[in-house]
């Protein structure tokens, strides 16, 4: 049942805006942090509920490690909700 | 936080497979019920779920309550993932 990981992260909002963020540009921890009045290892712990989650993929670049959506599984997830418009038909 | 809700709902492999159920017909508890191994009652538990989460509404019909799914929350939470859709655009 992957669809249940991903919907257990998904209930955060802290979560929810780091994936907002995402969706704009690839970003470090750091950048991600600075946007929130909460501590980096808060900001830790949530990247990697969704990484577990397959929200999110990480990369090392020299010193850093950069985050970035993982569109695959958005697509599945919106397939899923896209089935429901098909009510009745 | 409307949507932390709805996420928090969509979690469980059983409330899916309700609101999949849902998507065919509009169904009562026991013509939910009689499609799981699981008792009644925790069928109507995981639709008062359901229906706290504002993805399925009741509509009492003589002697029975008709479940049918709230397909303006379907859509809101489609539109929430369209919006990944369009990253980097």
């Amino acid at each position: 049942m992957p669809f249940n990981d991903s919907f257990k992260a998904l209930s955060d909002p802290t979560r929810r805006r780091i994936l907002e963020m995402l969706k704009k540009s690839d970003l470090s921890v750091n950048e991600i942090a600075a946007e929130f009045d909460i501590s980096q290892p808060s900001i830790s712990r949530h990247l990697s509920i969704l990484k577990n989650a397959d929200l999110v993929s990480d990369e090392r670049k020299g010193q850093r490690i950069i985050y970035s959506l993982n569109t695959s599984v958005f697509e599945s997830l919106m397939g899923w909700f896209i089935s429901f418009k098909e009510k009745g038909e």
